[in-house]
């Protein structure tokens, strides 16, 4: 943010830092386990030794952000105070414990020739993450990419650039320290756009990026890099109230999905029920959206028993709110749902609420999401929720990985073929 | 080809198509394993049967192939006779007798608060297909993405034009008959380069693409593409004889590696000598190469063993040959062999020879390879011989999936979650 360079040094210390970033990831690549850890619990420490410094450059921040004019919202995000720092600092801890995700036996044969054929889980190796929001993601990130032995450029918040830069400096001193090579940890020096449009060019040192921020963001960088990109994408999430759903336990479900946490992509966004169940459903269910205070929007069905609604258009169907807003529509049994959140959705978390295992089979198979829900809120699609220790995301795509990204989803394989002299014939 | 269109025409009829693909793939995702089973026979039955039509449209490829001056050899590529439409058929039948890919539990865990998540594979979706050579792989293509639940957008060789359309559409059409809506499998209806790229931005309705030829083509595809591209990218293949290797074995494994298939993309293309047994290694080495009538290159180490040997270029260490080429370096331990593999290589498939177990993990860790190899010939990069039964490619890339890719691998997963009505507190 600070340097002016010219495209050409730019591009120069670019390729340097691919280059530091592969030769660096080759030697986490080999690194055992238990220095793994070791590493991660050094990072973590070096962040509660040096927390002055990752203050003093979060003041700069917080200071230009206020003269900006960013809003108390954003200013709050942009906070790092003891309390968050020791939090950065628990996640390394919490990621150092996980199990190690690299030299998993995925799969042994022997062949009829005797050749045998091993498949393990190694890292991708050098992967780019672009986000938006605090700065505590830049030691998120880090700790788990290095857990799955892979190096990282990270390229965060404009707005958060000077935390960033001494966190990621930390992180990369402590590696150093650690025995590997400088270069584990790095952080785009450059805010501009031109710099990170340079480094979605990088497939020669670049294995992955992983963008994560509003859609704006992702359609960038999906139009720019002819590196593999893994999108987390929105959420606009779905319930289908079916006719033989527990009234009592899709309200609570409804409501949980919707309110427990409005702002994340897990949450409900649209509603659709079932014409034959809106008279027992609609009554307790508006009652408890007032409740709630949540203001609704809904086809004209909708509209005929909701008069505190007002009418739905073609991009409520499409949106995620983020907020106390839901949108309600009246479909007419599974197809028409299933139909609905096919087109609508954006293949991250659906569910139904109803009693037949059959119906909730047929919704599972022809509901092409990520995550799909039988009688539970949307709002547990996330790794802790499913088992994973930390994640770095939600996958909405279908390749590679989809739904929460833990360490495990940041690795590739390789085949280990063993034989004594044979040919193909 | 035959058509002229305007850009808007193209786009408009190509939304038609992705629209068609991914209503039909919505309905393929949910037949059952003996319905694909029976479609993928119908289709071999379907090709047999109307095997005079393939000729004919053949035999106008041919007469054009022929006007325009290709050679002999991509003439002989361009043919189908019965025989190969026999093949073609067999290949289909080969698939169909495989196991399903398709929902398979790759996971099943009940959290503490009850509820029960489970991970499937499910089919990616619609598959586009970029390739240029053999018609026949508009038949292999289709019925691989068919066994994975997949619809595919086909792109075959412009001199290939005719068969493939007609392939193309007798297997859609045996699709159709067996159930299927329209669109199962499609062909792309012009040649231009125009038509890909407007295909290649088609990331709503396409989930995945797979370039299959040259470096050029994939190149293309990389840098047009906004849709997941995986690449079968080139095999620079190396194997690097150690000092306690057994000579008889290595010169062996070299041979075959080199001349067995010197076209395919597992072929030997570097060979890496021990300088410490280059003495042993290299006159046996020598003369098999002279009976093998392999042309020689080398650095100045090797020269001076191989006196009929022409100086290397760094070109040729970079080179994939696909000929009776070998070019040789002699190097000094396992480091120089790894690092000179992970920089001139093509992360497809590389081996060691030699007699240590452990000189050889030490080589399974450090090679960053789809596929390695100790004392085997790398030729054995491959889904039938890996036990996968029919491939669609060789992945050079990390992302998804790696080395051989067979019909497990045009899969993805999603998330099923039974509850009770739990909520996220």
């Amino acid at each position: 943010m600070d340097k002016e360079l010219s495209l050409e040094q730019m591009q120069s210390e670019l390729q340097a830092m691919g280059e530091r970033a592969v030769a660096a990831s080759r030697e986490l690549a080999v690194m055992s386990a238990a220095d793994k850890t070791r590493c991660l619990e050094a990072m973590a420490a070096a962040l509660e030794a040096r927390r002055e410094e990752i203050k003093a450059a979060n003041g700069l921040d917080m200071k230009n952000g206020a003269a900006a004019g960013l809003s108390a919202a954003l200013l709050d995000r942009l906070r790092l105070d003891d309390v968050r720092i020791d939090g950065m600092a628990r996640g390394l801890r919490e990621v150092a414990a996980q199990e190690d995700p690299v030299g998993r036996v995925l799969s042994r044969t022997v062949r009829p020739n005797g050749l045998e054929i091993e498949k393990i889980s190694v890292p991708l190796g050098v992967i780019a993450i672009i986000y938006e929001s605090r700065p505590n993601v830049t030691s998120d990130a880090a700790g788990i990419c290095l857990k799955a032995g892979n190096c990282c450029i990270l390229r965060g918040g404009r707005e958060a650039f000077h935390s960033n830069s001494v966190i990621a400096r930390i992180l990369n001193q402590a590696a150093c320290d650690c025995g590997l090579p400088d270069g584990a940890v790095q952080l785009l020096p450059w805010t501009e756009r031109t710099a990170v449009n340079l480094m979605l060019k990088m497939h020669q040192y670049i294995d992955l990026v992983i963008p994560r921020g509003g859609e704006g963001l992702i359609r960038a960088v999906m139009a720019e890099s002819t590196i593999p990109v893994i999108k987390h994408y929105k959420g606009v999430c779905h319930l289908y109230i079916a006719p033989d759903c527990e009234i009592e336990m899709a309200v609570n479900l409804v409501e949980n999905a919707k309110c427990q946490r409005p702002s994340a992509c897990n949450a409900l966004e649209t509603l659709l029920v079932d014409r034959a169940v809106a008279p027992k459903f609609l009554p307790p269910f508006l009652e408890r959206m007032r409740q709630r205070k949540v203001e609704l929007r809904g086809d004209e069905a909708f509209l005929a028993y909701a008069p505190e609604a007002r009418a739905a258009t073609e991009e409520d169907y499409y949106a995620e709110y983020l907020d106390y807003i839901l949108t309600v529509k009246l479909v007419d049994g599974l197809s028409e749902a299933v139909r609905h959140i096919n087109h609508y959705g954006s293949k991250h978390s659906d569910g139904i609420v109803c009693t037949s295992p059959e119906l909730a089979d047929a919704f599972f198979a022809r509901v092409d999401s990520a995550a799909l829900y039988w009688n539970a809120s949307t709002r547990f699609t996330d790794g802790g929720e499913f088992g994973m220790g930390a994640e770095i995301g939600i996958s909405t795509d279908k390749i590679h990985a989809r739904g929460p990204m833990g360490a495990d989803e940041l690795t590739s394989y390789k085949y280990l073929v063993r034989g004594h002299g044979q040919i193909r014939v």
